[in-house]
């Protein structure tokens, strides 16, 4: 492109640009496994190898994707890879890559219905199936009080419920109030809720994280609830906000749902059921035993862009109540007023969530339900549990290492086995052996810390490919 | 595809599908005239064109697109459209368009530094190119104490500068003070601010959105704001947090940032500036004199995906103490900790930001900087300034219309003159005009109030394309 010739809308240079980036994206999908999984850079290479400042002239698509392969793909952890085994499963699939490019092709802001209604509604079905795939109360439909909203993350979903929750209790008992109100939660929880605490102002000394361990297989006790609820009550204390977990990120542990959500009920708190990771495999009949008692729950949340082929970034919050949200976030400034938000015929997402404006992001998981089908789509998840089963079994075989926790999806944990239960030197030893692996390049595999110092290693069935390599 | 047969990953099926879609699009641009700007549909449109629920068995991508061309489109306002003059301008362009094809195919999610180096590291890099266009102070460069990241949104960047300040307040005066915090802006400012405070817990009465009007342009009035704090701290309150706007939404209003930043600075607010939408007017050198007094400032927001060819969401965001940030807004928990982290040496922008996870939107920043060059961006930001000043011609010229409030960017605020100065029946008028040209779907405006009552019409210069026509 040359200065003076800038035509950045023209469809025949978007259909010739767009070619040769599919073909490079395409390319790329082919060659993954010859990179390095986790990026071997040093901090600070990137800005060796880049000029300084902007340039003044235009350059070409050449030079920008030589750039890509040369300076910026050797950079990148290649979470699609196959050997990518680290954190959860990540994977894009090509109907959400699809939707991806016609989202980005669109290029519109739905903040409202207005704005385009296609955006507003798609999202409103789509959660309406992806509900019912899962089987949720049908108070989560978006036909009654309630509804599903895509989220970017499961953080931003959590916080939207507790500032809910928060504001529904501030408006009964008074926003000096602020100061008593407790939250409720395993200390297995993802550390979303803390900073949404954070974030909403919450008191840290008012967010009880109830200790979980092997004892329960660290799902939270509704004992330790009942108790830590009564006791601070007592104490003139408001318990407002309950976060249950369907798959911990540590151990996939399980919060058993019933119980809490009928405490939570007795005692008028919010429930919230993050079932980030797995809600997904909660498709499938013999998984979904796993969220009973989410009829209890205010609010559900799942992310499809998980373990649900659909590309980053898609969270799936439902509610019961969407007028909880929408008292707590909305804004109604002269300049978006218009008829049909004015007569309440309409959602507006805006007030479903923090930004204002907001992508097309449900076309994505239309495409991944409708060019895969829900039955590949339980096949699909099925297909990854079997293969941490298998990996399950080469631990448990092998005398030198030992599953930590009990694997109910496709994360297994496991560690070096201590030597004379010395867990500092365990800890040490699995440490050495999680960087020796990662430093390979070979396959990339997380951490983390199960109950009183139990180190464990964490590899989740991560990643689709032709040609399945890795464990 | 068939029922078992699903290879979400596929390189040749990726290539084949994307060069489709691809097509698909380009093919859109050149069409995109055909369809009403405004979306003609009637609320619930949707759901009586899809089925109730997911399907089964897996579709076709001709069915889909068919779909998408028969059902989708007609729900969709089309923001890229010559036709389009609402709200603010958002350019999608080619360049974007790579940047998220490639953004969307790599599908890293990248919260750490070590989850992706590049994408961390190329936002740093772009974040300091832009800055270095914008001339803000080196404060703001990566390269100190300070940094530039992308948020979704203005809302967000205006969030978590706000929730920065809270805390460091707090921090200092306890966090039962909360109920003294003073925010200070004009009442001119985006609704996001008002949202912030919400989510922040800043107590309403504590917000002071002070009056401005006709007399200083719809800017704030630096002696109000002076009065204000005095006011407060006499009461014993606790102002903390200045917002000023560069092109306020309603008429483009610049509050006076050298002044204001002088009596941030005495009485020691947070100085946080919001210039989504003029930010990007200020890399031609003839109105970078609209943001002096940016050096005074803590924070400074622009919105690439507004008035920068950046496909939305990308919304630059710079502060001087990134610490202040993460003070606010950081979690470490185990699942998370890696040595680059610990020791220091590199960024990690989860803390940054609300949300855990996060997209390489730099990519499409850096590509439109790239294929475009800065010159060429000027020139861009000129060209829609002067059909901005064409248009104001034409309106000065009839005498059923008057200009409102002066144009200084690319957006005309214009109303049907007042009849014999009765504003209501002026408003009707003009409401009826709105609605009357907005139904056609020829072009597509919005409106506004400009201080008491005033109603305006808006005509943001907003896409470019081959065939300009419009007004």
């Amino acid at each position: 492109m040359e200065r003076g010739e800038l035509k950045p809308m023209d469809a025949e240079q978007l259909r010739e640009y767009g070619h040769r980036m599919v073909d490079f994206i395409a390319d790329y999908y082919k060659t993954i496994e010859d990179f390095p999984v986790l990026s071997q850079v040093q901090p600070g290479y990137l800005r060796k190898l880049l000029p300084s400042s902007a340039p003044v002239d235009p350059e070409s698509l050449d030079q920008v994707l030589k750039d890509v392969q040369t300076n910026i793909l050797p950079g990148v952890t290649h979470w699609q890879s196959p050997n990518y085994f680290a954190y959860y499963p990540s994977n894009s699939s090509i109907a959400g890559f699809m939707g991806e490019m016609l989202s980005a092709g669109l290029n519109i802001v739905g903040f409202s219905w207005i704005t385009s209604p296609a955006a507003t509604e798609l999202e409103m079905i789509v959660l309406d199936w992806l509900s019912k795939l899962l089987k949720l109360p049908d108070e989560f439909l978006s036909t009654g009080q309630g509804g599903g909203v895509i989220q970017g993350t499961a953080s931003e979903a959590v916080l939207v419920v507790l500032l809910a929750a928060r504001d529904k209790f501030l408006h009964r008992v008074g926003k000096n109030a602020l100061n008593k109100l407790v939250v409720y939660a395993s200390d297995q929880t993802h550390s979303a809720l803390q900073k949404a605490c954070q974030i909403g102002g919450i008191y840290p000394e008012n967010c009880r994280m109830l200790k979980a361990d092997a004892s329960t297989n660290y799902a939270l006790s509704p004992d330790a609830l009942t108790e830590a609820i009564s006791h601070d009550i007592s104490n003139g204390l408001i318990p407002f906000f309950l976060c249950a977990t369907v798959g911990t990120t540590s151990s996939t542990a399980i919060d058993p749902l019933l119980l809490l959500g009928r405490i939570a009920k007795e005692n008028g708190l919010w429930f919230h059921v993050d079932a980030a990771y797995a809600g997904s495999a909660c498709i499938c009949p013999e998984y979904r035993p796993y969220i009973n008692g989410v009829e209890e729950a205010d609010s559900f949340n799942m992310n499809a862009h998980k373990w649900f082929l659909t590309n980053f970034d898609c969270s799936a919050l439902w509610v019961k109540d969407r007028n909880a949200l929408v008292q707590s976030l909305s804004t109604n400034p002269e300049f978006l007023k218009n008829k049909a938000s004015q007569t309440n015929m309409v959602v507006d997402y805006k007030d479903w969530q923090i930004p204002l404006g907001r992508r097309f992001r449900s076309l994505k998981l239309w495409m991944v339900l409708r060019l895969y089908g829900s039955q590949n789509l339980q096949d699909y998840i099925r297909s990854h549990i079997n293969l941490a089963k298998h990996f399950e079994g080469l631990v448990a075989q092998d005398p030198r290492f030992e599953v930590v926790t009990p694997r109910l999806f496709a994360l297994v944990c496991f560690r070096l086995v201590p030597f004379q239960s010395d867990l500092d030197l365990a800890n040490k030893l699995n440490h050495e052996l999680l960087d020796a692996v990662n430093s390979t390049g070979k396959i990339f595999i997380s951490h983390t810390i199960a109950g009183e110092n139990h180190p464990a290693l964490q590899a989740a069935k991560s990643t689709d490919s032709e040609s399945n390599s890795g464990i």
